[in-house]
């Protein structure tokens, strides 16, 4: 992703979009070849071309070269199982001040949508450990990170989190899973005091199960919202929304462990 | 923004967050002290203190003790001048696949909101060229970014993008001006083919006028979208949003500049 | 739809929804029957039935019997043509005053959606007056409200409004046509000083061509929104919203005509 | 509300509004004065003068001479307890099917906002009862509704619903209380079936009660929303939403009582 060539070379990470938007993911290899509804395209034919290049499958339908972005990336992981957005990516990132050479904790790799995300994120000075209690989940994202090429900035644990992180001191730790509120003393312990939590949940339910687990443990700062992204039709005539759009993909819980002064001080939601 | 360790120490950024959550954001400095309408804190006191502790003021008030998220710097950032929230800084961030170790432009320096989150972005081996035509808000923005420590991550330009960007083949620009419209081939000549162009708009007037300009220009992928953030009262027995909220900061438009295979060739949006 | 009594009768609106909500609208009437790919259901069997009964086609298949809400028959008369969603028209007969005994002007008949709807709100003592150009479309509307027995509360003209409305003094006048900046001086001769305007538009380019207009034939206290209708899975320990949503019918302009103290007196925008 | 009169007349509901829309409400009355901040204006001088005319107070300060819209008077009434808001209002009434004639019930009649709402579109045929427990503010909605004309379409009942409502077969059932899930065999009881229940909650947890109880009175078509209004700001060249919003009034809950064939058939949601 760090390519600032610009030219496509062999081992690059490529994404080619044709009519209709339809586009694939691919890693240049020579000599290979890729096969889509509309012709085959040769890996040897787009090695060297400009990035945004147009061009041509063997049956003469268009395509466009381009490098992927973090978001189309993350599209096409979520594909599988995923209900993690860009929209919502974007936002955690930020609120949970995650950036460069930081160590993040996750828990619920599910198929590595956030896990890219995260590991995108901290770039190659930071690293990621997550974990996941299904093995055939765990595969699914460990192969997906592979393909990115993002592998060396992950470890992937198979655990259930009951027992406990193997971490302390973390500066963020991100949650996917249905019952974060079963897990918060183990949280609490993995992360560096005023550290960010970060959760996502899809039911209203889930959060007043959470919110006094999260109380229970002193956390404090806890923000509970949803991001929602509209897109407008790009025609400078007729500016208008699209007619249909994402009504909801979950709710962000985010969260921060203080040290009370006194034993026992319970810290009131504003 | 680095700091791994579990104890504020001199010259860590640190963020004071009291009642009412009204909070203060200083670099810890031995012998200084911050003056608040709750008490004075000496830094002498808060050096050595573990991150997420209470602390308290001479009169007795409480504070937490926090390392800032570069959503609070922003925020803090942009109380003078920016319409640039977090909301949609981090959506920027991921479509336009901005990370690790990229060289990114911005016009429209402003007073440095978007300028920070893009340096923390590009971590200590990526870089930012940001453009300005008023010294006087380019000097904010510089005192902003010193301030976080962001300054060997930034080249700052006063100049009229009129004649141009001084760069070729940059990752990704974005731009905060009112009339983005009036630049777009000088945005063309700076960016890599198939690169990453952005924007942020208030008005849609704005918008009607940028979309004929980058199509103008072979530029593709073209998107309009908005971001809604809503944050809802954490208290689990009563969940409901907010009363009211922020309607509107700015429409976000995306686009990417492609190379199409004949010379006139009219990419038509979707 | 004033029926007061529990059970249906020859001669009422009635609504049959069976399996996954699919519905029927029909009037009942003796002898006939209703074919459905789920089994008939005679008219016969219907009539004497109290409201809300389980009733079965001949293949066994259940179906509610109902009557129909002013939503319901909005929306299937919506299903022809028209954008002009109940979401839009419950707001638009508050904020316009639209009640019992009223005489209202509508120009753009369309499918009758927005007739039907003023022609319910005024009641038995009001009255609307609906132009339209095309006869094709006034039949059908003509069908439309014919069919939901509110045919003698309507006059229907065949007419271009650009020699202007045949009506004087009027309480209210809508319009559901793409051009009205082209006819706002034929809406003011129309409606009573004061009286209420609105109008619903797709596109916000629309929008910056009726304002101006607006503004010269002395409308004021000028009001442009949108509102939009979210709706949440009924389930009670998932409560979530659904997937995905309209995000968009319209934009809703409203606005009065004043009388200024000074001729050629400005009425600036708020 | 009937006039059908272009000038004001004594005995007539009129609304002033002056500078900043600052606005007032008043019925006219031969001999009164209304004081305002901005100097006094005298009944005698508005009555005869043209809806819409631009009329000045003693000290030469403008106010515009209108007749209120629903909505307005609805908003006014609001201003003491309500959190009914004309967007939720026109909803529940175009999706209730309340119209012209009709018998509609409504518990928790609060301030009367609701109340004038449903008097209003029911019609002079049609007609309200409203049952509230506390007799002060079953006095604040009776002023209400005398001052605004509509006493005479309305009885008010000062009753606890938990004996039950007098009346049966009921076309329409409103209910603004924080607790409807403690009522729901009495709403069954008063309503015909395939009647319309409706009711609005601040909370998702009130939801989660409510839903249960419905379910075991057999009530279906139960559909949970909400609606939410954005305003623009009408200025033809900046055309843009207003930067802040009311994000939440309430959820809004419809479900109508149904027959099943069989005895204890549990009609599943959606």
């Amino acid at each position: 992703m760090e390519n600032e060539q610009l030219t496509a070379q062999a081992g690059d990470l490529a994404q080619l979009v044709g009519l209709s938007h339809k586009n694939f993911i691919l890693r240049l290899t020579p000599g290979e070849q890729l096969q889509t509804h509309r012709g085959v395209l040769y890996h040897n034919d787009l090695i060297g071309k400009l990035w945004g290049s147009e061009v041509f499958s063997h049956l003469g339908n268009p395509f466009f070269l381009l490098q992927p972005a973090l978001g189309e990336l993350i599209r096409e992981i979520r594909r599988t199982t995923q209900i993690l957005y860009p929209k919502d990516i974007g936002f955690i990132l930020i609120t949970m001040g995650i950036g460069s050479g930081q160590h993040v904790l996750e828990a619920g790799t599910g198929s590595g949508a956030m896990t890219t995300a995260l590991a995108f994120a901290v770039g190659p000075q930071g690293h990621i450990t997550t974990y996941e209690m299904r093995p055939d989940i765990q595969q699914l994202a460990q192969k997906n990170l592979a393909r990115l090429g993002l592998s060396d900035r992950v470890t992937f644990k198979l655990a259930n989190i009951e027992s406990g992180f193997d971490e302390r001191g973390t500066d963020a730790l991100f949650m996917d899973i249905p019952n974060p509120e079963d897990y918060i003393p183990q949280v609490r312990a993995a992360l560096k005091p005023g550290g960010f939590f970060g959760c996502i949940l899809p039911t209203l339910n889930q959060i007043t199960r959470l919110l006094p687990a999260l109380h229970r443990e002193n956390f404090a700062f806890i923000e509970v919202c949803e991001t929602i992204l509209r897109y407008y039709k790009p025609v400078a005539e007729r500016i208008r929304p699209t007619d249909r759009m994402v009504a909801h993909t979950g709710y962000l819980i985010f969260a921060r462990p203080i040290i009370p002064a006194k034993v026992n001080q319970r810290i009131e939601p504003v």
